[in-house]
């Protein structure tokens, strides 16, 4: 695989990638819950946010660096957790980890991958030995918790074995949104793909059950939907790994979060794929920066297809952002490289849209930036 | 007839139902007054409320019921006082009182309707020995006041004999709203059809005059735009039942139903079809809440096709929904099981959604779920 | 001509005038200025108003009848001036008079019109003899000044000697408006027609420039830019007639207004046909009744196409509307009897939504029936 | 070349020229940065300002004129600097001065022109020893500070020698924006134009890399990200000129723009070229007007296409706009001629938006005039 020369937004890698990728993969990927409404919302919702740039400042070196979880990353672009990237491009997530350690980022692995914690830290050059708070592309582990709580403190334990360096509980999904395009296709992971971090459990091809999403029946069959606030202490015996909270959409529940030791909160409505008539995230981001204060990092996804958006959440108190659908389209058009050139596009239109608003570091992208008429 | 195996929301039924209707059946029943503006608004305004999930919660067991009137049911979904369930499948509203039996939820039938009032308590298993208020499916009676005090009367009592539980006026309608479709078509009853409640009365074939709705027709002949808030004080005088208002779109309204013995309000325009512009009912619903407090229950219908719509509407306020149309859509792909599967599929979305949104009961639910931006 | 009997709104009235027209007629009557922003504004500007009806008020008998400047008229929807009505219909304003007369309301004649003061008040019935204050048909003049005081002068004693019983100043076009359709066209009135009240002018066929609508350049030829609030004083010295203001959009003008001596004021921006991008007449209303408080009548018109309409425009303080374009579209269709049914048509439609809003006659329509969200 | 008769407003200029064009051209011309949001958002936010105009005021003689920074000019409408006007017509920036000197007002002549300074000077009639500060149509030089500063310092000394009266620094273009059309045009110059003022700088045909707009790569290579609000006092040091700043979105700038001797701002977002999302300019506005009360001028440009923009702007405390695209429709249609017809038509229709807004002269335009609803 190549990446076409003349990919020049992500918008283009995700019309390409629609055409190249099986209509079950790309249902799978692009779909949202019900009626979709929130998908759309997620969109929809940065463009009435309007951009106030400051003039005649200094911006002929810009510097797109920050720190999360004390981490230094280049870029305030993290990857964020999703599953199956085999079905994108046979490499799957291994191609996403080198993208992210090219680009010196963080990559969100998902317990749903196609490819196991231990694959994808010797990819990503992570090892537990080797493991180096200083260095730029810290892996990630994202968490369901299962039924089986062997299994969850299996998975934590093999995460921080591995060399990953933060574990990001998924907490908007006690039990699976309903995306109707996976029920209608009867979503399944096709021959020779399986959950590469949970092999003894059944697979997806098998479990499901008729007119129904495998995934829809896996998360019944298998997740915890009874986890509470109490469980964090739990999670955080399990391993020194910080704990990070995605899925946050109301300043309360930022606080509980806080309060439960979560060390970072990503604002998120699942990319619009649990429940669908949730506020857009990126709406919900002023009233948790303003309940967390600085008690702990706040990030962002959802929606975030241009460099403008970046901002615009910076702006409005995200330290960083996740991106997501994208990087899929990147893999599927050009594996790593596909999903490297997709950070790059979006890095360097970050790194314009600063430079036309007067930022020349990211510690000068501040609120009078944006503005809702 | 059997439900095609794959429809799995609400809308699909309505698709699929705009096949198979005739389409006199089909526009009256899709129809809305005018321009259709509050048909639309409807819908429109369940979308301009947002979610505000909460998260980590245990909602691995949840439980849809409550009580309305005193009576316990097993899911906050009420059906929606409709004319002519004939129209869809020959059994009409004995299908449908079947379906809200098996859900375990109340009927509301129309006086309207084209199976009687004493066939449809046999059909859902009511009567007047049997009456037992712990049922879980109690059968209200909507009233129309004819100018003929006497039969008004009669239904009243009739209703009450046959084991009826409530009854519930509807006040929207002194004159029937104009549905240009019915015009156009100038709508009758099917040869075969009738008033099932009324077979005194000259039927609709008969009276309708040229370029006219028979239904239109029917009612200035028949109801009384003369009623008033003093003639609540008669119809109670009529029966023990208790008194439910249909049709409140204002706090002050709301506040004399409650004067005048109201024990329920539903909040509602009518599906869209009496007065076109009026306001949407869900938006309506805040300021009747705040006008009842805990002196009635309120509920409402209008626009409901997703369980996030019977959320928010909960979240806002309601005791809960009344559904319509949707149900009509299920007669007549599947007759009773038809409705049954709609009811099911609400139902479910709901059970989805109160997940998803960190509410494990009805009680669970509260205003902070819901915003405007 | 015969009114198909199918037509039952003013919407179809338009759809079916708009085969039947020439296109230069058309154009002329269905045009705004410019973009044509306030000509859609109008219309959109009343489906952003919400009704709260009223329910259980008794509304078996309802009058539509009010009063206006101390003439009694059957219902509250009077026929605004407009120019050409030969363009619609070969017997132009006698039908239009004539359709007035037999509802029961007043018909505003244009200066421009193409049947003469005389033969109008013939048609109508009215006499300077037979002048009756009680009378329900009264005509009002609506008057352009022209440079040539001593025309307009002559004007006016013409409309005060044939019994007409007000003057309508129209100060909304000290220019024309630039309607971009008739400027294409180079709008003429065809062989045969002519300003009848004007015949003493070259006419609008010999006038014309190459490139420009005849009436453009009619009106900088012919009408006087420089008339000011001081000349409302000569115009109403000239004969005993009360004065009404046309084409108000802001309170301080209405108090203008007043102060010199108008006994109503009309809120227009002239259908959309003047100041392109100006307020929606409905959403100025509210501001002109606030600052005349009851010092003068204040009525409407724009974009009134439903009784919905009408019912709001009274909500925000309107005595009353005046409807234009349907009445063209009618007279295009069916002549007398075309304008007749289009203003019966509203008139029903209003009777039915006050009915459906609680209301049994016009003084039952408060501010409380609309809101907007 | 000559003008079609028929075109009657910008509109039709724009889609004639849209015909006419090279595509390389045409895209240039028309497209804004990335997503193109503002480009549209500029055009939209003039709809949703309404006009609330004065009846009644004599409106017999309208005077349009106005100065600015002390020069009259005939009407409140400028030329904006735009590059490469011999894209449009082989005369290029020479028929542009001769159209603003026929209609007496500014051009503002580009850094970026396809004819030189000083050719530009002789067509407009303008030169050093003739400068006559009471002429109508001063010439402006709009001035990009190359990383050369020399070159810099000699364009500006080269404008005063050549008789430009005032100095107009672009401010929003520290980098170019990303106008994803040209980027995949690989947009450059065609052979024989050139730089004009530049011409011992390599030309954009030569410099340009693959897969970029070469116009991308000269601000990249060229231009100076580095400067400040403190290299404004430099600039006033190199002659006598008054400095205009162009591109402030924000009242803070436009205060430290005047704090560094700023005599006029202009409030753009360069046409929706550089910084997407940005705020609307006319939203922008009223800000700036506050902001900088009577310490400077404020001129407005971006989506102004009718009269009614204008006005509408004038209202909002422009000393008055400048008009950019709609002259290179007038050049690509007309050559000179295209471009005075265009402002013709401009000024003709705020001549009559002005007399239906009660308005005979730009001081008789207040705030009052405009309303958000």
């Amino acid at each position: 695989m190549s990446i076409p020369d003349k990919l020049i937004n992500l918008f283009e890698y995700e019309g390409l990638a629609s055409q190249q990728l099986s209509s079950m993969a790309l249902d799978y990927y692009a779909s949202g819950a019900w009626d979709e409404i929130t998908l759309r919302d997620n969109r929809e919702a940065f463009e009435r946010w309007k951009l106030r740039p400051k003039m005649l400042v200094d911006v002929s070196k810009r510097n797109l660096s920050t720190t999360i979880l004390g981490s230094s990353i280049d870029l305030p672009i993290l990857i964020a957790p999703m599953a199956f990237h085999c079905l994108a491009t046979p490499e799957g997530e291994l191609a996403t980890a080198r993208a992210a350690a090219k680009l010196g980022t963080v990559m969100v692995l998902s317990t749903l991958s196609t490819k196991s914690i231990e694959e994808v830290a010797i990819a990503s050059g992570q090892s537990k030995l080797a493991a180096d708070s200083t260095r730029r592309n810290p892996l990630w582990f994202q968490l369901y918790v299962h039924r089986d709580r062997d299994l969850t403190k299996s998975l934590v334990e093999r995460a921080y074995a591995a060399g990953f360096q933060a574990l990001c509980l998924t907490v908007d999904a006690p039990m699976l949104g309903r995306r109707e395009r996976d029920q209608r296709n009867q979503f399944v992971l096709p021959p020779g793909m399986e959950l590469a971090n949970l092999k003894n459990l059944a697979d997806l091809e098998i479990s499901h059950k008729p007119d129904e999403s495998g995934l829809f029946h896996y998360f019944s069959e298998q997740l915890d939907p009874a986890i509470t606030w109490k469980d964090l202490e739990w999670l955080q015996s399990l391993s020194p790994l910080p704990l990070i909270v995605k899925g946050i959409l109301r300043g309360d529940d930022a606080i509980r979060a806080v309060e439960h030791g979560a060390k970072a909160i990503i604002v998120s409505n699942h990319g619009g794929r649990q429940l669908d008539g949730a506020i857009a995230s990126i709406d919900a981001l002023s009233e948790i920066v303003a309940a967390v204060g600085n008690q702990a990092e706040v990030l962002v996804d959802g929606g975030i297809r241009r460099g403008t958006d970046v901002l615009k959440a910076l702006a409005l108190g995200a330290k960083a952002v996740l991106l997501g659908r994208p990087i899929l389209w990147g893999l599927a058009i050009g594996g790593e490289a596909g999903a490297q050139h997709v950070l790059e596009l979006l890095r360097d239109e970050l790194d314009l849209a600063m430079a036309l608003s007067g930022c020349s570091n990211l510690q000068d992208i501040d609120p009078s930036l944006v503005v809702k008429l």
